[in-house]
């Protein structure tokens, strides 16, 4: 009853590219002791200085698929000729320990950890300059008419994407936007469809034992 | 379209008596200038001090009565023969004015409010000791055996409750638990299903707007 007391939570920051997800994953990772990130599978080439099973578990295509067919992911995805995953069983390893886990990912990969972890928590990263995008482009006036119009009806479909998340923050201003995702992350702790799993029935099982205990 | 875009929240802090909800309350309301508490109606006579309008609105059982079939209450309550209620006005004025509007109320009156309300923020304060109230009273050996089952049983009956409510606080230190408030507060206000009324459609109505600027 109590196993799933202390399991971490499973945080997905995402966003269009630009927002700034990168640099408000970092500096949660800095601030909070008990979220950790989860080592990405990958079939590139490793560069300079980076270690096997600390920046990426480095593996042939090969081996890579093999992991795709044995549904070994959360979310993968191929980019620029190399795939890159999250494996399903590490972020579980971490979560089981009381961790709270955080992936900063694409749009599509987000919506594939949905169908997966449909418990996670889903924090879209709006850029800054989304609301004033239009009058900017306008104003600049060195855009074509045709990029403006395919770059708003791209905000148009990102927009449609927002209501499958469960909060969005406005990244207009770093140490603002990493605030709201720690008070989101200190929030959801005490949702109660969160807790009443083990806590609430804890309380049950005290009553009863304080009764069989009198019975005695 | 917009109107909606600055109203602000109705937060229900509720719980036990005993459990430190008052404590809180004024500590919040002390810390955010947003955030602002709905002046009561009672039946009862002003004590040596108290200013009608700012304290209570001091008004005859009579009167009372009227503004209960006009239904103009939130929720009301009769205690030790006089009567307690929150006007719905009072708290639509504030909320429209953008600012949060913070109820401390019982469980009773919370889940009255609940029906009128939905969409309000309800958070039941948990009082430290609940968890250890078992242990504390068995080695107390103070109270009867009946007096030590009825606490449980009233526990169990709250516990139920907790399940209407969306957080759960649990005041084992004063200012931990008003830090988790307030970001429940602030993860609120992100929330998706919170903004995407106004700041969605408003993202659709600049697409629109800009598509027919260009076809001016």
């Amino acid at each position: 009853m109590n196993k799933k007391k202390n399991r971490g939570s499973l945080i997905v920051l995402s966003g269009p590219s630009g927002a700034g997800k990168g640099t408000i994953h970092n500096e949660l990772l800095k601030r909070d002791s008990n979220l950790t990130y989860s080592v990405s599978m990958t079939t590139r080439s490793p560069r300079d200085g980076e270690v096997d099973g600390v920046d990426y578990y480095f593996v042939s295509e090969e081996e890579f698929k093999k992991e795709i067919e044995k549904g070994s992911f959360l979310e993968y995805a191929l980019v620029h000729g190399n795939y890159y995953g999250t494996l399903k069983k590490n972020v579980d390893d971490s979560l089981d320990k009381g961790l709270d886990v955080i992936l900063e990912i694409d749009i599509q990969g987000a919506l594939n950890v949905k169908e997966k972890a449909s418990d996670a928590i889903f924090i879209f990263i709006m850029p800054p300059t989304m609301r004033e995008l239009r009058d900017r482009l306008v104003k600049r006036g060195t855009e074509t008419k045709e990029k403006i119009i395919e770059r708003f009806k791209n905000a148009y479909k990102e927009v449609n994407e927002i209501s499958k998340y469960n909060y969005v923050v406005i990244n207009d201003e770093v140490e603002s936007a990493v605030k709201k995702v720690q008070a989101i992350m200190l929030a959801e702790r005490c949702r109660v469809d969160r807790i009443e799993e083990f806590d609430l029935n804890n309380q049950e099982e005290l009553v009863h034992e304080l009764l069989v205990d009198f019975n005695k």
